[in-house]
């Protein structure tokens, strides 16, 4: 019935073409075969995208887990110490820190839980739902990610110069070990969102409506 | 014609219910109506989020502007001096600010340039190129914006709790005011953050391919 209108009116034929992606997918008929005629190219470059993101996403669950670790675990002890306290740096002495290591963990654990919505596309290029998910999850992580390392980068940058107006004298000469893991740590979580900007932008190319 | 279908099968009521609306409205031909009953909705429904897009674009340049300015007027002079100098808290005395200043200035400039294609978007609501440019430099720019705001953030957390770990004293008990001002920067850029955020989340919504 539906087909027979898209006949008699071809200047309808937008309007027919979603009518006829609907009948494809409950009926074995001769329309299945025009609907899956015209999307194969296209699902050919989405499911590229698509195997590209997911490559992507395990880099950055790599670059996310890494800077949550490095940072968890930068921890220095001077080698000397007076009668009544011992001199050391941990991650957890500065408040910035740790929200960095809060913030990254959360990263992973999201870009986790993301991988089976990523599989999701490849295995159905053509779909919007999982995708739309994935593009604002990641533009929400996105900005976790850069707030957290720019906060903590800060930091690193007064540990390492100080600032004399304000009479912030540089830890780093005393705890260079530490200084250097955390900084370590924020290149790695500045990469990591660095791979989720390139997340979103590939995923607003896949949704996009013509091809 | 049109109503002879509704009758002939009621499971396809919805599709003929807004095309016979759409009779009414414009045209003699029954074909005509149908081609323009389709697009319709969507087109108003995207020129909404087109309209909306440039209304909190609006909000998000006064949010900037503003971050930009509370932030490099900030300055001030303690009432009292030695005889070599004077005590001055000015932005440029942190370098973490002078990025905040630039990057705002920055994200205000861009902002204000993206304006025409927001109008382009209201003016053609199916518009898939200037969407997709704009959902992308919405993207690079609020990671910029993020960024500037979470770095200033920490230096302004350090400025009014200090850190006695790392021997940095609070500054904001003698200057007060110079930490209000850079407080309520910070506050303004991440409110410019958030709208660039609801920008971005919009756009995606637009640009899916089923309406």
């Amino acid at each position: 019935m539906e087909s027979a209108h898209a006949i008699d009116m071809p200047e309808s034929k937008k309007a027919n073409g979603s009518g006829k992606g609907k009948a494809a997918v409950g009926a074995p008929a001769a329309a299945v075969a025009t609907t899956k005629a015209t999307p194969h190219p296209r699902g050919g470059w989405k499911k590229g995208v698509a195997i590209f993101d997911f490559v992507l996403r395990l880099a950055a669950i790599g670059a996310a887990l890494g800077a949550t670790a490095t940072m968890g675990t930068a921890d220095e002890i001077l080698p000397f110490f007076t009668q009544f306290f011992q001199f050391e740096a941990q991650y957890d002495d500065f408040e910035v820190f740790m929200f960095f290591v809060i913030a990254n963990g959360l990263v992973s654990a999201y870009l986790v839980l993301s991988l089976p919505f990523s599989i999701l596309c490849i295995v159905r290029p053509h779909a919007v739902g999982p995708r739309l998910l994935l593009l604002i999850g990641d533009t929400v992580m996105m900005a976790l990610t850069i707030g957290a390392a720019a906060a903590a980068a800060s930091v690193v940058y007064l540990a390492h110069s100080g600032n004399p107006n304000a009479n912030w004298l540089p830890i780093c000469q005393q705890f260079g070990d530490f200084c250097q893991s955390t900084s370590s740590a924020v290149v790695a979580s500045l990469i990591a969102a660095a791979l989720l900007l390139i997340l979103i932008v590939l995923s607003a190319f896949a949704l996009r409506r013509r091809t």
